[in-house]
Parts: structure tokens; C-alpha cells; sequence
């Protein structure tokens, strides 16, 4: 892909939001752009970066039998009234509005109300159980302070996952494999992410966040390193400076996080509303259980920037890297040199694209070394590669990776190799 | 993907819009189910559909230049009232709801009034320019006759793509690519689309539309077969039994189609209601010229469904079928070769999904033969294999394709291969 023909360029712009790293920076280097408060477009930089979280996110899922599904956003007020919450906290949090024949509708915030009577269609016998559906589909919110960039949007991208079970045994058996599938996309991710016990809200004694340290984050949490566990300030008995009541030993400290995903015991809270049971082994209703498990792919791409950057700008990790080279052309005062660099990136543009790396190629010839070194920089690719008059004498191209300073001389005869190593 | 195990099974469940053959063979064969009129649930067989469409239009439009970016359905009124489209046709046909602070804002129907602002942000100069952007996102609409089924409704899906140009000439030629790009799209779903001229609305003289040969589509066109050519009957000229217009000397049919795509040459009519202007090559203003471009990846779902379908059930084109082989495996009175017709389908499954193969197995053990049979015809997966003590004995597979009423029988030695060639 040329730099030029790219739609979304590094820009000066100042979101209204830019109080949060990963809203200036995503904003400045062309990856999104903010339509209003909580409402942003990805730019193709933004959706690459988006779909590579999202298929990481969808990978894990599948992983541990969740099977995709897409529920609409657009839903009818009768299941919210069923639940209760189309007053608490519907009222406060969602967009409710009128649609012909003055019907009540709203804008989902959450699915529990639409997935619950959708599996008891198809659920009738413990044979039947369990079962493990997730979507991934925008949710929106009337935030009264949307803000932070992709953190906190009136509509944002949720990976919500629901699970289905005849006991509490075997929820609590498929809980513990959510976390670990959890703690892979967050990984994978290039995120260190901290299992938090939480409060379990309305629906249960306890639940579980995934929590990233960052200043920008709204959560407190307390944290034993040793232990690599924490504990939501709202539940927690312990504080900043106490010992570890797990017995380790271990100071524990204060943390400001983001939320990056929580996992809900949501017992027979919707299934009681539905009056969902099914037929047990011994031929008498069973009361069905269930769990809920999001990931907010917009809001992880925003954490990523807000905590993988430095001053000059974002650094991807690898795996959601919108393109895994920047490839850089120089120029010179000598046109003729001039041809011989673009030939020989183009070359190597293509060779890298014929490997089936992905490659952004700085071809624009009326902007300095500089200007492009620092586009590179903003933009956050995790590989650098340069073609100039210096390297083409040597028969090599300069490489460099966004987080670290050192700068080597490759050669070209080993460079398409090398980056097929780098990439993997 | 053992079928036992799939969410979503055949059932004899009517939604309240059976009228059309895509609701009812959609809804019994287990591929979507009803929230209400308008919105539906992709369950996994139809959600596997749907991203293989979504697929199709993606390679299509990236093949003509275009650049994937999302932008949100949540949108405030301010660029729909500098358009004039917040009242006509906004009130009508719009969901428009009051966030905090009284805030107005709105779903999109379309996205013209988003696009135009966001490329306006980046593209300063001629030389910026041509732009194709598109996206694939949910667009609503407050519809007074959702109906249907995936046909018309009041949430769907929309691909459109968004051009801006230098000049009318260049606009002209950018429409005439889009016109060979839709047509593979179509092609690509198994669908005979027509290209139909139209009405341009408010915008243009003209617009084409494809359109799809059905008894359940809402428009009515004049199409002549030899020019492949029609015209929509809003604007239409001739009738039906007319002398084609073109001089071919072919008789004008009249048809009703679905509409599931169309292409409009949108001039300046948003440029200058954003004035958005370029520097040109001469230095002096140059207003930008659009075009907008949309196909409806549920609408295609449910087109596919309606036009290819038998008293069975749907008949999937190998292209966006959801899975590519509908494995079966049969029952015996003997316990012994009930379990080595399991093993043999066992084996057989696990070896086509090692060769990339997309493989749904039917390994219910309480189920007959002919609701086995039957589910398979409904579900419309292109290749039926069937295992059974018959075909075991001869050391074969049975093979059956959905759309031919012949049954082979084929070694256990060569399937894989012939298999391999039959999904290409």
C-alpha cells in the first residue's frame, strides 16, 4: 500500500477528547477520527488494527466452543420489561426512543435480555446443554461523559460471549476456561492484564475484571504482584500498603486500570425472567444457569495505544500492527538516484507483498527524511525499513524497529528472509 | 462441526413474515430467528452465510481501489441538517432520538452525510483526489412495512462505497468499474442480477440498480433479454411487449425483481452542502464530485434464499454456502456397525476438515434417515456424503449434490480428492 494513496494521513487535529493519550494519538496519526463525543470512524489504519483484535478475540472464542452469532442492536422494549431493566437502568443508560405504530425500541447496551429467550427457542433437554454463543456487535450507551478517546463510547464494538448450563458445577468448570481464554486475547494483544475480583453487581456474589494498568484508567484496583491477582477498589478489603491476604507475603499496591474485560456468574437471573428450564436426566425441569463474558474490541484498541506508546508515538505489538513493515524511500538531489531508489523499493514493496507481509510504503517525494521518519514513529508499525542513496551502495536497506533505537545495515539478497523471521 | 452440537436446528417455527420464501426457509432451516418485524438474529449456519457474502463484496471493492473504514451508525443531526435530510427525508424514514443535555441524534439510513465531512478533513488538492472509501456497517431504518424477511428491514446490513473526484470524467469512469464489480459480486453469489437504469432521485438524472428476477420483488422493470439491459418502471419509457429501445428488435419483458444494489452519480449535491472544494492543478478551487455505491449483505442472504430454493429447502451456491459438505452418517439395527459407520464418519470428517474442507456432520443417533434427508435438503449445503452399512460394505461414500437428483456411490479411496475438486 503507498503512503500516498492511503485515505487518513498523520494530521495536527485535536480531538475534543485528547485529554487521553490513545484519543490524541490514534487521532493524529490517522487512525481514527471523531465524528462526535463517544462516536469515531476508523480510518483504514483504525479498521486494520480493529479486525486483527477482533479475529484474535474471535480465535479464543472458538477455541473454547462459543459459536458465532449476530444479535441486532435494534430490539423491542417487551424482553428489557421482562428483566426489569428497561426502567433500571434502562432509563438511564440507554437510547430509548418511538419507532411507527408508537412502539417502544431501543439501542442494546447489552444482549442478556435477546440471547436468553433466543437459546430457549432451541433448548429444551439437558442434551441440549451446554451452549456457548458470542457476537461481536455494537453497543451503545447515553454516557453522561463519553470521553477518553475509544475508552468510553456512546457506541462502541463488545465481544459478548453468553454460556448456557444444567449446573453450577459446569458453569464454574466453563468460567475458569473464559480465563484463560481471556487472559490469551489479551496477551496476544500485547496486553499485561491483571484478573480483578469484582463486585458481581445485581447478579451474583462476585465476578471477575481484566484490568491494565494505566494512568488514564477510571478503575482503582490493589494488586499483589506475586500473586497476579487484584481486587476491585469497590469490593476489595484490602488496601495499598497491606500485606497480601493470600498469604504470600507480598505488599499490595495501588493501581489506577482500564477495564478490558470482565467475566459475570450470572446464575438464573435471566433464566428465572424467561422462565427458561429444561428437561433434566431424570425427566424433571431443570432451571438453566448462566454466565456472561465480554471484551470490548474498540475499547482494547484504545488501550493499546494508551499504554504501548512513547513521545513520538503509538508501537504496536505485532499481531495487531496495521502493517507489519513501514517501508520508507528517500530521495536525493540526483534525479537519477532518485529512479534508482523508487526501483529498488518498489522491488522490494512488491517481494514483501508477494511473501504475503503486509507493507506500508512511504513513496512521497516531496517530504524530507525527517517528516517520514516521524510519520513512522507516530504511526507505530513495528518494523522500519529504509531504501536511500547511502543504503543502495552498499546493496542494502537500513532496518529498525519502533521499540528500539538501534538502526542496522541489511543486505538486500537477505532482507525478504529476515523479515519473514521478524514477522512470525 | 458436528451438527448435535450446532446452535440453531431445523424447526417448524413461522415467523410472523412467511409471506416470503427466504423467511420461512431461513427461519425452519435454522440460519436466522425473528427479534421482530424488521430484525433478526444470525444463528451460527446463517452467520457463516453472511460473512461469506461480506467477504465477496470485500474482495470486489478492494479490487476497484476501495478502503475499508467503519464509521458509527450513532450520529448527531447537525451534518443531516446541513443537508436538508434531517426533515425530508430524515423525519419519515429515520430513527431521531434525544441523547443528554437534549441532544438530537439519529441512526443512519445512509452515510453520505458522514462520508463527505471525513474525506473533506483530508483531501485538500487535486492531487489527493480520486477517494473510494467504503464500509460494511448496520443501517436503520423506521420502516412502516418491515417485511420480508431479510428483504426489507428495519436493522441491516449495508455495504456502501463513497468516490470523489477531480472530474465528471473521472466520476464517469470510476461508475462504469463499479458496474463490472457489482455484476462479479452477484455472479460470485449465484445471483443473474440486471443492470437497470433508474431513477437518480434528487440527485442525478439517472442511477442503475441490479436487480433480481422474483415473484416477492417490490419493483417492477422492463428488461430486454438479448441487451441485458432494463429500465426500472418509475422512469421507464417502454412496457412490457414493447420493441427494445436499443434496436436489437427484442421484445421487452416486463418483471418483478429485487433490487440488491444500485449506483448513483451523486454530482455536487453533498460537496456543496459541505463546500468542499480542492485546489486543482491551476491553483484555483476545484468543487469535488461523488458517487455512491450500496449492496445490502443481508438483503443478498435473503435474495440468495428466495430465488434459489426448491419445495425442499434452499439450494446454496458453493460460494456462500455455510458449510461445504453435509456429512451423514445412518443408523443400524446391529450396535456393532452403528459403530463402525461412526468411526468410518469420524474418520471421513476429521480427513476433509484436515484438507480445509468445511464439513457439517449429522451424527444423531436418534434421528431417521429421512428427517436426516430432510434437514439436509432444507439446509441446501451443496454436497451430501452419507455413510451407512450399504455403503460400508462396498467400501464407498455415498454422494448426493444439492441441486441434482442423482446418488452415486464413490470409493472411500477417492473421496477426499473428489471432493477437493468439487468444493474448487
Amino acid at each position: 500500500m503507498k503512503y500516498s494513496k492511503l485515505f487518513g494521513k498523520t494530521n495536527k487535529n485535536t480531538p475534543a477528547d485528547a485529554d487521553s493519550a490513545n484519543a490524541k494519538l490514534l487521532t493524529q496519526a490517522g487512525f481514527i477520527s471523531q465524528l462526535m463525543a463517544g462516536a469515531y470512524t476508523y480510518l483504514p489504519l483504525g479498521f486494520r488494527v480493529f479486525e486483527k483484535v477482533k479475529k484474535i478475540a474471535r480465535e479464543e472464542m472458538n477455541a473454547i466452543g462459543g459459536q458465532e452469532i449476530l444479535m441486532p442492536a435494534l430490539q423491542p422494549r417487551e424482553p428489557w420489561e421482562a428483566t426489569g431493566r428497561w426502567s433500571d437502568p434502562g432509563q438511564e443508560v440507554m437510547f430509548q426512543f418511538k419507532g411507527r405504530g408508537d412502539k417502544d425500541m431501543c439501542l442494546g447496551f447489552t444482549h442478556e435480555e435477546i440471547v436468553t429467550p433466543l437459546v430457549q427457542q432451541f433448548v429444551h433437554s439437558y442434551k441440549d446443554l451446554p451452549v456457548m454463543v458470542y457476537q461481536i456487535q455494537d453497543k451503545f450507551r447515553n454516557e453522561p461523559r463519553a470521553k477518553s478517546g475509544l475508552l468510553r463510547g456512546r457506541e462502541f464494538s463488545m465481544k459478548d460471549l453468553y454460556s448456557f448450563h444444567l449446573t453450577e458445577e459446569d458453569r464454574v468448570a466453563y468460567y475458569e476456561k473464559t480465563k484463560v481464554a481471556y487472559a490469551n486475547v489479551f496477551k496476544r494483544c500485547g496486553l499485561n492484564a491483571i484478573l480483578t475480583e469484582a463486585s458481581g453487581g445485581s447478579f451474583s456474589a462476585f465476578s471477575h475484571e481484566f484490568q491494565v494498568s494505566s494512568e488514564s484508567g477510571e478503575d482503582t484496583i490493589y494488586h499483589c504482584v506475586k500473586c497476579e491477582y487484584a481486587w476491585n477498589k469497590e469490593i476489595s478489603k484490602v488496601k495499598g500498603g497491606d500485606i497480601c491476604p493470600n498469604g504470600c507475603g507480598t505488599k499490595i499496591q495501588e493501581l489506577s486500570a482500564i477495564e478490558v474485560g470482565n467475566i459475570f456468574p450470572l446464575g438464573t437471573r435471566f433464566t428465572d425472567a424467561n422462565d427458561f428450564s429444561v428437561t433434566g436426566e431424570d425427566g424433571k425441569l431443570v432451571r438453566v444457569i448462566m454466565g456472561s463474558y465480554g471484551i470490548g474490541p474498540s475499547r482494547l484498541v484504545g488501550t493499546i495505544a494508551e499504554v504501548l506508546h512513547d513521545d513520538k508515538g503509538i508501537i504496536w505489538p505485532k499481531s495487531v500492527a496495521p502493517f507489519q513493515v513501514h517501508l520508507i524511500s528517500l530521495g536525493s538531489k540526483d534525479t537519477v538516484v532518485v529512479e534508482q531508489i523508487n526501483n529498488a523499493a518498489s522491488l522490494l514493496h512488491d517481494e514483501l507483498e508477494a511473501a504475503g507481509i503486509e507493507v506500508l510504503w512511504d513513496e512521497r517525494v516531496d517530504v524530507s527524511a525527517g517528516a517520514k521518519f516521524a510519520d513512522a514513529d507516530l504511526i507505530g508499525i513495528p518494523l522500519r525499513l529504509v531504501v536511500s542513496e547511502k543504503t543502495l551502495k552498499e546493496n542494502s536497506v537500513e532496518w529498525k524497529e519502533r521499540n528500539s533505537d538501534e538502526v542496522k545495515l541489511i543486505s538486500i539478497n537477505e532482507i525478504i528472509e529476515d523479515v519473514k523471521l521478524f514477522v512470525k
